[in-house]
């Protein structure tokens, strides 16, 4: 656990509208769960069930429940312990933000607008008539493109590339190696070779968006790829040409969504999903992880499965399909019992890992 | 929708090879599809079910088929209208060249070439006896390494690296991100630790191939890694060691190739499709998106699923897996009316989000 | 086949342990694969069945096991041919260590520190604070944060981020576009948005860990994401936040793993391999390609299949899975047999690729 800012149990609990208990003076320089917890530090205690080895070990401090009865302990009681608890975290450690001001190193082209108090780091590139919002942070090795728009207070970590025309939203949040703006992937026959279809539009993304390290957003053939607002995105999500996210949408690590797809407010794409194009997935939707979606999805469904099928019929399925090898027995007991003779169509299938 | 060049009705006829109808002289000044019409632009109106729409869109002119009717409508008729819609997007937005030259804060090796007319980015790295064809365009904070080559034409987009003795043919696209020629995955175990097997051979990659944001293309063991001419990759792609794909591939995002496995001409492995090593895929396979691929694949097969089988029976068990739960109780049933006890083996399986 | 140093056949086979068989002055200059040879190098003949292609290559000499029957071919022999070709490689191919010393175009913080014999590439940023080991090799363009450490005779490629605070212990080799230390993904929703969860814990890197390309390692909450000593990974691979893994893991190319998930010694994960989080896998836990796993695995499993299950069962699963149809239609004429009737209870399932 990092050595935080110095802060007292009773500016904490009013900083984060607590309830504190205790000696209102204790200085705490720290925040963790409770498998980190270190002398001086509070830790987040949810449930009841972890009291015991809560009160056994070393923090100083616990943030808690309305509920939670812990004697003689320090501690700030909250509604909700998740949300103070990210609170806090940034009350102890606050994001270091770089000097404001241009790198000499920086490329800055002439025609470009860089607002007031905007950070652009060593080496980064930034276009012909490029717009740098005020108060946003473009870390080193960051490459902005022509006509490219980023808005205030956005943050950008080394080595994005934003490419030509794309507009981000203020206060969007974009990890390293992300790459806003490549060509969608589009290729038409022409009986001798795959001509390529030019990608003329851009990409538009929302105002405080988070888009997390090595994550793809592809721009548009003639209309723009859309992210909504409050939407996050975690690494290695691929975003295809033409597709619109609605707001507060989450995709988690390794997504993959064709182009021209929809999502509605709220999606929610677990790790490794796959979103087959030109399909509408509705409001709060929620794909567990490795689901393959290839169909229009209603509003507020919980889909699994490859193909994608509503949670619980998939959990039925999967609770039967084990016990497919002991049914193709018993219905062979069965036909012979009948005296019913079924040829052995054996297809002798051909399955991985079967030498191994 | 972009305000592109402005091009008349019959210059445009007459550079796609189409025919138009209406007044030659109207100028257009862009190309769309239907759903971002706009004054002034070409629509694609490639089925007559979209006419109606079209009509009454705000749209200058069609780009259609030989037999639509529109009466009274500007149109350019044409044969194949994707691949003239292409050509439509390329007249009206032509991509913009970087100018010649070599940016004065690139680090060109006093040993490399740089053919005539390339243009090499703010901060690009050139190593030792590099070769950049003429016309090349290496955009800002390329990464080219010893002994490599570019061909002529190539466009190399921000932040891809191209490590030694890589060869890329001519008029290759490579996008932001990609990593050519990293080392392939090979260790042996020698008893006490993972001991590593240099990858000493490279990478050749044909001309006209694209190669999306992200995707990485690993160098060969002894053997290069080959990517056959007017091959296209997606982003996210992973292509390993030894792999050697036939011409005009189409890999589309987030697919996996792992090693010394090898691709006939024109295969299309659609998104998150995963190959295993040591696997040949015949000409013309097409794989459907997800599907894993274990085993060798005659050509002109079509598949999908995990493990892989053919199209059509996939399709047939993914109409039947639903059934499943159904026919466990149908057989049970069965086995009362005869009087058969079967033991009950349920497995006790344990399934993902049962609790969620 | 590259033109590798010269070496005889005795100082081959010294420098390997192997003993050798023919002329010991024999000059050898490259290995290769049975399929590249050409003359002059040395082939790998692991097996009798390649024999006889073997002594019809153009290959100057084997590299074998201790009972090949050749006779008059010079060869070494050796217990481990894997391991001992991978040594062959080294010798014939040693990798080119740049020149030591500090590019003039670097950026490196006057409060870093870097030791001696290290390299700092061209246009590479060097945070605040920062340790470069001695003999590290960082190539052009990488970035490495605040605070954060390098460990001696690390090997750093191209465009790789290394975030503040990072660890990395010596002799890592980490390849280009990994990003080390970028935000875990953590929201909570405060009914109104996904409200940031502050990333404040860091990554830590045990020593001899490969990383390949495009690889994401996220920094943890509270308490730091560990990599164990010895491990590999290939490219595309993503590890979130407060994940542990043992040393020695091998994780191969686009495997995601969820966060606070923690991996025993020597796991292996297949390529695609997704897990999700909060999971324990047990030491030597072996999982093929594409494997979902959802649930703690405990050591020495072998899994394969989404959701994962004992390989072996997963077998018999998958044999049985194309039989599924013709279950349905066995089971059904059961029932005509016996007089019953089974409403139809088609649920018209929509897959994929129906009208494809």
């Amino acid at each position: 656990v990092r050595e935080g800012k110095q802060i007292t149990l009773g500016a904490l609990a009013e900083a984060i509208g607590g309830e504190p208990e205790g000696d209102l003076n204790l200085v705490l320089s720290g925040a963790s769960g409770l498998e980190d917890a270190q002398p001086g530090v509070l830790v987040r205690v949810e449930h009841p069930k972890f009291l015991e080895a809560a009160l056994a070990c070393p923090a100083a401090a616990f943030l808690t429940t309305r509920d939670l009865k812990a004697p003689g302990k320090p501690l700030v009681r909250v509604k909700e312990v998740k949300l103070a608890f990210a609170r806090c975290l940034e009350l102890f450690y606050p994001e270091e933000r770089p000097q404001p001001g241009i790198h000499p190193t920086a490329v800055v082209d002439e025609t470009a607008s860089v607002g007031e108090g905007a950070t652009i780091g060593a080496y980064t590139v930034v276009g012909k008539h490029a717009r740098i919002g005020s108060g946003a942070v473009l870390h080193p090795h960051v490459v902005i493109g022509d006509y490219a728009q980023i808005g205030e207070e956005c943050v950008i970590f080394p080595q994005v590339v934003i490419y030509d025309q794309v507009v981000v939203g203020a206060r969007s949040r974009i990890h390293s190696g992300a790459i806003i703006g490549a060509d969608g992937f589009g290729f038409v026959w022409d009986g001798r070779r795959h001509y390529k279809v030019p990608q003329v539009a851009t990409v538009q993304i929302g105002s405080d968006v988070e888009i997390g390290a090595n994550t793809c957003i592809d721009r548009g053939t003639t209309s723009d790829t859309v992210i909504g607002s409050g939407t996050k995105m975690d690494n290695q999500v691929q975003v295809g040409h033409n597709v619109a996210t609605g707001p507060d949408c989450l995709l988690i690590a390794q997504v993959g969504i064709g182009g021209s797809t929809t999502l509605g407010r709220g999606v929610v794409l677990a790790g490794k999903v796959g979103v087959a194009d030109h399909v509408r997935i509705g409001d709060g939707v929620v794909a567990g992880a490795l689901t393959g979606i290839w169909r229009d999805t209603p509003a507020g469904a919980r889909i699994s499965g490859n193909p994608a099928r509503p949670h619980r019929d998939m959990l039925r399925i999967w609770h039967a399909t084990p016990r497919l090898p002991e049914l193709l027995r018993r219905v062979g007991a069965l036909e012979r019992r009948l005296g019913i003779h079924e040829p052995a169509s054996d297809p002798e299938e051909d399955v991985p890992g079967e030498s191994g």
